[in-house]
């Protein structure tokens, strides 16, 4: 099966160790395809380019030209799935809550650690949204801009290790999810030193999806999710010049 | 005071509806301005729309070439709000939360009549988002389309009257807003029929943004509201030929 | 249009000092007039004082001669709110809904500076009857009582910014509501210490007041605040030789 | 031991029926006292009634001049409890707090059957502050005034049995609260016609009150029920000739 | 009357402690008999424990010989209390909601001090489910297993009086809740050291059966409890040589 | 990997029903393997029969002699879900929780259909317990019991889908979960007829158990899941002669 994961943000680096972290625990018939959308924020720290993200990623699926058997939303707390649940005819799976569910499969209460203290209110909107920000112990801050995430891997590892350390002593975490797209690949040496299940979302949202597919499960179009009704949609999608497809 | 009113949606005739129902209440004082987007959906009814159309309200925001004292954002319903929070120097009210808000001072319970069912779990996580949910008695559809409530006046009354009735008599609604920005103006008459407050949005949102400007209140920078990082934006905010500025 | 400001307690220049705040920001046709209860506690700290002085402030609501185009309420977490709002044909605004409803207009998460500790459960009641407890960051204690807020201002000064610094820094508070009617007049210079939206309920009340009488809206008659039935109340209310009328 | 019961309106023929129905399941040594205020409502039905009727309460409480053991207030959904906790040595118990408390030991869910429609609101925040509106599936009206009740005993069984049996059938209620203190005694009749337990308040109070006094429970000082500190209460309590003590 | 109080482990002692715990404020006429489980764990800590003990003591209770008035389950924040509810025709208490519902009528908010950290989830569930984890002020851990509260006394106490203190001054609890019935006793030393009401479950559950054999209430079989269906139960109640009876 | 389901109840032929449920959409190399506990309920309907089920599935657990890599519980809203997680080292998943979270991924809000209503509060309180119950639309009855379900296949699913019809219509469900592991397999017949998801909790819970072995996600051992303590269980696990096994 072929599942598209779709960064949130344009930095195309990032897209890739996306695609790789999507791909370690996929199965082997599994094939991960990753994408950016073609214009939009370097970088998603916040509502506004959380919203402007939300219609770059929406108008990257509506133009991409292959099938697809499930769709990955990598971006951790970021607005815009409920519109892809209406515009797909895949599955669509974001990252925030595949982690959510799965974490609360092993533990009875999960933390997150994300990049910046400006990012915790739209992730607690995005929990309350999936209905598990009760089973939240609470929500972190590294201190890490997305885009430092990956200059310094040692940097970042003890900036995660530390405020998951602090999930778990402090707010009583039993597990901890990655709580940014661009953490992927960090799970099992923090695991290690935390001694508690550390989630990638990326590789939940993978899980999930292989399953949905595999089950034949598709959204549902009885009332939220009901496909868009045909309508004038002017100067959209806008045609970009050299756009990858 | 100059308040900009923004229509979710990219239909003229609806922006002029919605700066006639903005101006009827304001103050001798306040100017009222109304745009639309420069792209995006006729109509808004829908995630996938909703999302859209808020990328391309914060491109319309951030493109406003004069300086405004407030924003209101006139989607009932419709995302964008954090991300226009974070973006403006001015205040920004959002319709939902500004009729909510005011229906609360003179309702116990509060019920809301939009247009079509589809739309109803858009509202509830928008109502969930401000946190008067539990203030509501109940969400309920008229049946008509956005652009079907400008078409023929007196079915629109008719149907929003008996929907309204049955807030009223089922749900045990004690006012009632309206749930969409293109039924600004039909509160009079309605509530004359019920014999509840009938709120429309577009006339709390003013009267509240009227309030914060008088007040001198300003959109907290302490964490959720930050300004947007500086940071690199490719493609956007996009020149359109012939763009309204 | 005349807005009658009600203090809850009995300390006549604290009845003058509200005023002076409920003024300040007032529109240039707005007459701000201000009583206290004819008899009650010099000042309210607890549910007892709140319980005497709610019936005594329906009663000078009850006897008041005059006519007045809203009524509001500058007890701050006081009960009595549904009462004025069932027995007056004006809208009538209390303080602790007014700053709730105002600070979520400009802040995701607002958090209450009150006078002792003893008074936070009871602010705690009136958020969560108003509904947005859940937006409310924390309710903390400046250890004022109430009548020492006018001793000495700069001692009452140092002891609200103290407070309000840990409300922002410890609960992550957005904006600062003042918990306390007396406490009006403090918010600017609050404001300009801490760097967060400051309000004062009073303030808050008035612009809101203003905006429901400029939209016509009366309070809804249709089930909780359906108006008194006739029936005899003995005893009340009270001739009180020379009372203030 | 002696239990002071507090009718909240001054209807004297109520408060026989109340210390009637207290004493019914009280124990041999335990002696119920009935008292009304000496002014205020005949009845209570609505908010504004409920505020002047606690400050009533409160007055008769604080110049009750003999020792009691234990306090009940018998209005069902009345405001003031916490205020009489505040001011009483003795343990205070309302009958909502207490029917809803021993409801919850014989059924998953209870349902409440109150007088008009008016009362369901001030019902519903009363069971919100004690925290158990969570289990309750539901409040109804029977449609009689409180001063009803009392008129026609075969009308009002009827009716509450009407409204009882479509709280289990429709609401899937599992046990009854009698939502007035006014129907005391309907109990047993009521539970022989609907099949579930069917409680009054008064006896539940009493019950309850028997409990702590037992055990020498008394209230917590430590916060929210401080003594009320010394202060000028200026008119109160009122001297009102021939007043019963 | 007769009450029968179940200890949910088995360890034999400990049903001595909690038999001496539940008559200290029994009324003259009320028998406490206690029993243990014929199998079990000779303590409970934790889930997988819990749901072992949950059947042990349904067990005892379905083969118990003789009339009881009530039953009282002495294990905190332990399962099972449901399917006793279905199973015993007397009416059915546990310690956790015992001790909830008191602590409800003399505090705001309460604590419980339970013994270890991994009890706490469980105790959580289970306020959960009474409905009263709202005015939970917080759950502490002492840090004593359960066996070694009998052991030293005063280390025991020492342990409780610092946690509890904790609870009062940090979680702001203005009761404690002895959070395991083997702490049967520990409440008035407690209460003098702390300053605040400790209830022990066991009292409060007493007196609560106490309150309900007198009115008569017995176990609603609506819905929730209705009385088991006749089936087949194959191997079960299993022969035990020797099991007390 | 092999997955070990374990039937709740001791009904040998619906063990069979759900180990075909379960194989149907495993991949490839996942065994299925089913077994019954060796004593309990023939069927469980309610909370009493759950508990003893509860300790017969953990016995069942204790005493399994294979290595599995996953477990699953496949009683609907029955207990004992975290007494498993305590005790396995596999991971372990029920199905009322799997399909929740399965059902979350392609609707906004899903609604169950059970066997009998007495049912209905047990799996309200494991949706609770799962964190989801906010995202239930409504749990139905379909009025068959356990053992009717597999009598007679067209009577059956002509009940559920009925009842599912009413779930979508009336209760606005998006999917429908089956509320009760005997129905596995009706999924697909029901999905055609319905036009809305419908959900196997088995097949969730088998799709969910593949991901959490492909990821090597482990229970978290941090607190509410550690492991038993070691201690004497008096009497357990019992000897039966000719057990399974």
């Amino acid at each position: 099966m072929r599942i598209l994961v779709v960064n949130p943000n344009t930095t195309a680096s990032m897209t890739e160790t996306m695609r790789q972290g999507a791909q370690r625990y996929a199965r082997p018939g599994t094939e991960i395809v990753a994408v950016e959308p073609t214009w939009g924020p370097e970088s998603i720290e916040g509502f506004f380019e959380g919203f402007l993200s939300a219609a770059a990623v929406l108008e990257r699926l509506a133009t991409y030209p292959d099938p697809v058997d499930a769709v990955v939303l990598a971006g951790y707390g970021e607005p815009g799935l409920q519109g892809a649940l209406e515009l797909m005819d895949a599955p669509v799976i974001d990252v925030t809550a595949a982690s959510a569910h799965m974490a609360c499969l092993v533990a009875h209460r999960f933390g997150v650690v994300t990049t910046l203290h400006r990012c915790i209110p739209q992730i607690e909107e995005a929990l309350g949204s999936v209905g598990l920000l009760g089973r939240c112990a609470g929500i972190r801050a590294s201190g890490l801009a997305v885009l430092e995430i990956e200059e310094d891997e040692e940097r970042t590892m003890a900036a995660m290790i530390a405020e998951g350390r602090r999930a778990v002593e402090d707010d009583r975490a039993e597990a901890i999810c990655l709580g940014c797209g661009g953490m992927s690949g960090l799970d099992k040496r923090m695991e290690a030193e935390l001694g508690v299940p550390v989630i990638d979302g990326l590789v939940a949202a993978v899980k999930l999806a292989e399953g949905l597919v595999d089950y034949g499960l598709a959204t549902s179009r009885a009332l939220a999710f009901e496909r868009p009704r045909p309508k004038a949609i002017p100067g959209w999608p806008r045609p970009v010049p050299g756009a990858k497809t």
